[in-house]
């Protein structure tokens, strides 16, 4: 299925090469504030940027309303919006359908949808999806800033090489206006010149994205099934090429002792904190207030120009494939936002869920 | 909420220190074989061993069913399983309770149910919660057993200390037999005793579990959100003191290039497989017919006798805290069959909503 | 499956003849007050009563708990609830198993269950299942009541026999105290003579039940799917017997004009109302803050002695059947608390969803 | 929320006057033989039509897809479906919106949405909406088909006039075509002449509808909380309009001896049937086998030109209004394919669900 969240619940539709990439977002209280410049400001964060990560794919993806808004405002009414596909190129396509490109979903897609699936582009596996799911994050980020909930993700390693540690306002500042996405510029340098590298050899390259959520109240979540942090974790993992997700220290957690791990607790204003966060704001399931961390593995883009070996399917033989075309050496930068959208889905789900998101704004 | 699946959904009851534990385990087709020993077998496996790593309370778990099994089969109706909860002590929870735990859900518990919540033993967020955890998976795994998928977890690391790779069959035979629930002898000798060693010094460690399913049908879930890697990691986070999933490759994806990371494919026997495994058995979110291989996180022991700072939420003001009482040293090979469970009743949702199982069991 | 509910969930699990039959509460907030007793007057209103109506099997009905109570409050946990099965004579049920009962579940359960299910006493589909909902009911009716909603169900009709309106306090006083839950003492005892005319008879008869729930805060549901009058109707046509389901006017309307089923509306005391309810408080699937008024359909008991002809499934062949044993002549006055409870169930949901329940109660 | 089903699963959107209506359809396996005509058919048969019954709003409604098609196969991802919103005058809508229309959702929108939302033509509320239902009922009867699932719904009854009883060959054949949709011609023209004097003076009527499913296997469904007359409820009861939903007997049943109405069972052609169908196809919430039956009560059109009592909500007064503009004075025959399509989509769900639909379609 295609939706997700229980009330504020995103269903996303649309392949890579049919007419567009869409969401229906459903459960946004009436009388929010949001234009359609709001949406597009976070799906223009998305496109590939002028860096050294980029494909050539042209994407204007200008975001259309269907439903839902009206003079500024949300109705209440499920909200659709899309982005269309254009400067579609499917020639590259038809030539090595029957050849299973390895890393992608070519297989397991052939045997649930049995050669029915658009597989154009991708299809409904392709990056190009998260365009819906950085629409429907557009949606949930107004409905946190009236919780005072803010989010930012960035590039914390690509190809073997980590960024130093960062602070929000780093990542607010610095990350995102970095053609990586990492708000240590020396590092990104760095990293740019892997991208080149491996795009000249023609391979490529993964990564890791951290993505944290300041103000969060605590609170949101419960043990065992509606765990916050297991919520989390499906909607990053929905992002294609994510393999792994982690939060506070994460598989660090595993080689510490529990005098090292365990989160110093003490009053600061008034307020109960913890002096570290290994937890990543998250104990039991539930928010305890500390920043939400989370970290997501990303793995090296699946299409490389470098000969695989493989199967065709048509012939049942094995084969030698070369996945030609417009790819990403390196998609991380561009999981970040995406990143971003999902915590914030699943957030705004939480909040609502808890009862602290008004059912008319004012 | 504490339920989990669509059509095979396993509903969680009890608290640590409550009348028991349970599962209303609602789905199982009928005519299913299973018997009241099937399930004590797998709770049984998760009882501190005899092993390092144990503790010192007791648990008889006998498994008692109040609905859904007659006759040695399943009725079709939902079947209703519970361990009572013996031998508790609740002396030393009374001492501390206004101290909050470090690496405890104690602050956030105290935020979501204002101090009503059964806070004895850790009530619903206690590794006791795990036996109907475990309980549940038994009936799946029954179901499972009917289309050859066969599910093993072990030991990969504990404090920092690696097992060798090893083999299904190692770990369904080695693993099985040794303490600590790891298929390398020898690294499990160091593990244990690593473990004795921070129980002297009143810490705990933690440690990476692997879960290995065979045999699953290729085209088990979806792209986007019916994403088996989704829906596995949620339901290991919701295993208390995991803080990180990774499916194949994982993490270590994120530092390996396109070419290293990318599963050949080849033919064998006429079926379609890859001669690597870094995609963990699933590709867009669906499962490739390879093995699903999971990895877990899990971080030391919350519970240390070394005192440490907190706050006393009753004077609101800093505290020190010591949380004596039994625990374990490290929970790790407790919580193999746990892992194991919670993926067999996630693969078995997923078997069930791609029509696989016979509503009725012959 | 046999979970209702998206934020307060009751899952109902147990059969006729099983050990017990039980339901686990999710999603009540932490510190309700709520005690056993609370939830056993409620299960005693389903039993069997002296009136005319009652079956001969004996119910001692005691409810037990098994988790998610404390000290006379809810600890935040779910809740589970259970009443044991006694007083059970199999022996009529064996004779009569090959041989399928008009009216009841049989066919449909064998075609389901493959003659797996225990279908002892009517087994999942008994009557006796209810006593699950009552107790989910009762824990529900305690949110309510913190809310200001007051429910009430009456007997409105028996074997055709209809009994004149009455006011919620007629209902509340009068129709409690009335053997067969009537507010009209003169047709209560009209219908109390046509149930034993019937019972002598060998024979049974249905009738239709009113539900009033006051005090429901306009707002709750939402047009299209989450339609209020949806989940009420969903909820109540799980009450084994209820064929029908009707809000306000409900079939009367559809000979109604528009200007006479239209309800005027009016101001009164600064809020505003309609001077009748045709709408049985439900506008586009939202409260309209007048009560809500739902009706349902019961059958007439399906168990006869009357012979009737069916067919002997282990023969295949045509048979005669009389049903013989314990058996109401007229489950309407049993199903009365019933009714009351599924609208207190879904109407707790929906003020959850509504944000209108404190997360914790003080 | 705005979405149904749990196999099946359609997302409604959009609202009367904004810039379209339309369904995500999610669920619909890959390869399914689906053109744009099969779904414009069905909504055609909603539009006015030349009866008497009829709006002056000219609806084009040419079907649009977004996504989940290609070549005239489903591609198994989700189906995108619209109508454009043409021909819109909102001049009338604009001069009363401070008036709460009596029958209307004006209330409970205004209570729910604060004033924001589209209430132009109704919006979320208005009975434009059903199209959303047809384009998703359509799938539905494609996958149905392959089963071989059919059903028809036809009028029985309008302003109190009754039609005759009609064999679903009959329905299929004279009520598809009739204006009013009505087996019965004389009864249709009785109607007919009724509706036009009811028109012209500025009042409505309602009616009943009574949807058959034939072919369906026995076996949809289950005791308790999957009942299917409970989710074929809960899906009638989004319909605008619908008030009351009663299978087989339904409230007439409640008038009924058990000797009455249970159904007698008998072998014909090796298979069980009943002699009657008093049950509705429906026993203990699965599928008899037997036709499906089920009936809902529309009430009469709200929208009437006589003057009525209501509030203005600026002024919080009392206040007059007459309802202008263009309104059916009885949408029951339009209606009619709603059912269907409702009920289409309600039985595929459960037939996905059961396992019976195949994942990929030949």
């Amino acid at each position: 299925m295609n939706s997700i969240g229980k009330l504020f619940c995103v269903t996303s539709f649309g392949e890579s090469h049919g007419p567009c990439v869409g969401a229906v977002v459903d459960g946004c209280p009436a009388g929010l504030a949001l234009t359609l410049d709001d949406i597009q400001q976070e799906v223009d964060r998305r496109k590939p940027g002028a860096g050294a990560a980029a494909t050539a794919r042209r994407e204007r993806d200008k975001v259309e309303v269907l439903s839902g808004l009206r003079e500024g405002r949300t109705t209440g009414a499920p909200i659709t919006l899309l982005v269309r596909n254009e400067d579609i190129d499917d020639s590259d396509y038809e030539k090595i359908a029957a050849r299973l490109r390895p890393g992608h979903a070519d297989y397991t897609a052939l045997v649930k949808y049995g050669g029915f699936a658009d597989g154009r582009g991708g299809g409904r596996f392709s990056g190009r999806i998260t365009a819906s799911f950085v629409m429907a994050g557009a949606v949930a980020r107004k409905i946190l800033d009236t919780l005072g909930v803010a989010i930012a993700a960035h590039t914390v390693e690509i190809g073997g090489i980590a960024a130093r540690a960062a602070t929000f306002d780093d990542i607010k500042t610095k990350a995102t206006r970095d053609p990586l996405r990492c708000a240590d510029a020396l590092a990104s340098r760095k990293m740019g010149e892997l991208i080149a590298g491996v795009r000249e050899a023609g391979d490529s390259v993964g990564g890791v994205i951290e993505g944290i959520a300041v103000g969060v109240p605590a609170g949101l979540g419960e043990p065992v099934f509606a765990n916050l942090d297991g919520d989390l974790a499906k909607a990053l993992l929905a992002i294609p090429a994510v393999k792994g997700v982690e939060f506070g220290a994460g598989f660090a957690a595993a080689r510490m002792k529990g005098s090292e791990n365990n989160d110093p607790i003490t009053i600061k204003n008034g307020k109960i904190i913890t002096t570290t966060n290994n937890a990543g704001g998250i104990l039991g399931g539930i928010s305890s207030g500390m920043p939400v961390v989370v970290r997501v593995a990303v793995k090296p883009t699946a299409s490389i120009a470098a000969e695989q070996a493989t199967v065709d399917v048509k012939k049942m033989e094995k084969a030698a494939i070369r996945v030609e075309g417009r790819h990403d050496a390196c998609i991380v930068p561009r999981a970040v936002p995406v990143v971003e959208a999902m915590m914030a889905v699943v957030l705004c789900d939480f909040a609502l869920r808890a009862g602290l998101v008004p059912r008319v704004m004012k």
